[in-house]
């Protein structure tokens, strides 16, 4: 095994997982002889005591503990500039929902908006949040859309949002993203409103390719999106930030309740893995375990208990091995 | 025909449709005997030049246009105090969409929240719009939503939020549910996450039944649930208002494309008119108007172009007058 760099912190999910899950992504690594060297970093939500960070890992030490109220994935998403969660969500043949043919990409704002951490009581009964948005961050990730949008050979941009309302904040936003627009005129953009977006979702997803939208509508949305292919077992997701860092990551939380009991559906992992892949340009290697992944699925023979089947993790893993 | 006061502010509706699908509405109640009297009033997105208001009835005069940017909608809901928007949502049998068995009814409020209108930039490319919660919002809108869900024998209150996030504004929207739940023991209380809930209602929607939220997720959330059930020209809308005011609205907007074409589904207006018929506590007759619109559905005989038939306005509504 040639020893790459590898930048990309993967430990969150072994965070979120008590180890559990990840281990599961190297073993398949391994038998693909992917070509990287894992780094193992212990993220807990607990304060370490010496370090009074709850990242033992040095580099990570200035992510500290926001006062105790944001979580662990947060923190990482803000203080390391990932400013954009990119969530692919398609249809998996063999795994049937109401919807077929879903194939698009929730882009999130993912530094900002709703997600300030702003707020105050003006007087008692009456609170306050505030929505921040920037022109820089918004044209970032913006920029990344399109980016995304050009080098996946993907043909519209859907910006979301509710200027209709909140004519300063999201109206900066779309500004930002006509703007970035004007320079890939091969990409079709469009302005959606986020309810109607979501009533759009819902009666035809197929209508839409790329969505780009600020923090929180991202949130909604992606998990929206999720639910119609089958739920946040199956999505993968990956968060981009500067000079190359990336941070892959299973949003489906660390689901306590059956954490270390072998019943996990490691997809959605193992999908941000091939994510984490792509983002190293190790095409062939992501190609080659999503395909394995997606026979997995499309054989049906290995169903997690998530998805109505009672399949161990390990027993779901061992398969797409098998199919490596 | 006997004269009942009219306290229920129909003419936006007019407004909204260039008096065309009102019009429609007052023939099925006029073939049903309902016993109202109507009083018509102009209501326009143009300025009277003459009472610089764009409402020419006198009673609401005091409604002005808010520098010109607020839509007339959000206007009267804003003025009027019309602190909660009820959405029923219901599958209707003859017309087939992914979902069967929907039944659930957002209750949004109404009046704050994100759609507060306060914004403004900070310094250049950073702007910002303040989310007001209330004490006293929070608390009317979830006492008329346990209200509404044990008058109509419904058994479950879920409260959406983003209150892992906004801690302080979603947190009082969910203190003051709680509080009103403890004097519901009858009804079920639980608390869903916004992200989540869309998940579960694209996933399983009869899982809920009463929703209560903030603004902006009931705007959203109401859109979605109606793309469940086959989009806006088919969800009644009815706001509720202090001291027995109610509006009733359709909520799909104008459709100036298609307005005054005998083309438009009639279906959300005549089912928000039927709301409004409860409100006025004729429910024989909104019984026997409902009726009538399901079974024109049920029959399946016609169907507006919105629902992918040919029928036109009039053929619809006489199908439903027949019915009656
Ligand atoms: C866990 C929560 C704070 C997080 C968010 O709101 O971003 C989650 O919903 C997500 O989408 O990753
Ligand atoms: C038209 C728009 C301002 C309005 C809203 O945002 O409330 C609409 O979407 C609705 O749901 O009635």
């Amino acid at each position: 095994m040639s020893s790459l760099v590898f930048p990309v912190i993967y430990s969150l999910c072994a965070a979120m997982f008590d180890g559990f899950l990840v281990i599961w992504t190297v073993q398949v690594f391994s038998v693909a002889q992917v070509p990287i060297e894992w780094e193992e970093h212990f993220v807990s939500d607990k304060v370490d005591p010496r370090t009074q960070s709850f990242l033992t890992w040095e580099s990570l030490e200035s992510v500290r503990r926001n006062g105790g109220h944001r979580s662990l994935n947060l923190t990482l998403r803000k203080e390391l500039g990932l400013y954009a969660n990119v969530r692919p969500c398609y249809s998996l043949p063999g795994y049937k929902t109401r919807y077929d043919n879903v194939n698009l990409v929730t882009i999130r704002e993912n530094t900002e908006g709703e997600y300030s951490g702003l707020e105050h009581q003006v007087v008692r009964g009456v609170v306050e949040s505030l929505k921040v948005i920037t022109r820089q961050a918004s044209l970032r990730v913006a920029e990344y859309a399109f980016h995304y949008a050009k080098a996946n050979g993907r043909e519209r941009v859907s910006a979301i949002h509710k200027a209709n309302i909140m004519r300063k904040t999201d109206g900066l936003f779309l500004k930002c993203c006509r703007e970035v627009a004007e320079k890939y005129p091969e990409i079709t953009y469009e302005e959606v409103i986020i309810d109607n977006c979501c009533m759009m979702l819902v009666k035809n997803p197929s209508l839409f390719d790329v969505l780009v939208m600020p923090n929180l509508y991202g949130d909604i949305i992606s998990d929206l999106c999720a639910g119609l292919i089958g739920g946040l077992g199956l999505t993968p997701s990956c968060n981009i930030g500067e000079g190359g860092i990336a941070l892959a990551e299973a949003v489906h939380g660390s689901a306590p309740d059956i954490a270390g009991k072998n019943l996990a559906n490691p997809t959605a992992l193992l999908l941000s893995s091939v994510m984490m892949l792509r983002h190293l340009q190790l095409n062939d290697k992501a190609d080659q375990i999503h395909n394995a992944i997606l026979s997995t699925i499309a054989e049906g023979k290995y169903r997690t208990v998530d998805l109505g089947g009672n399949s161990s993790t390990s027993e779901f893993i061992k398969a797409v091995c098998d199919h490596l």
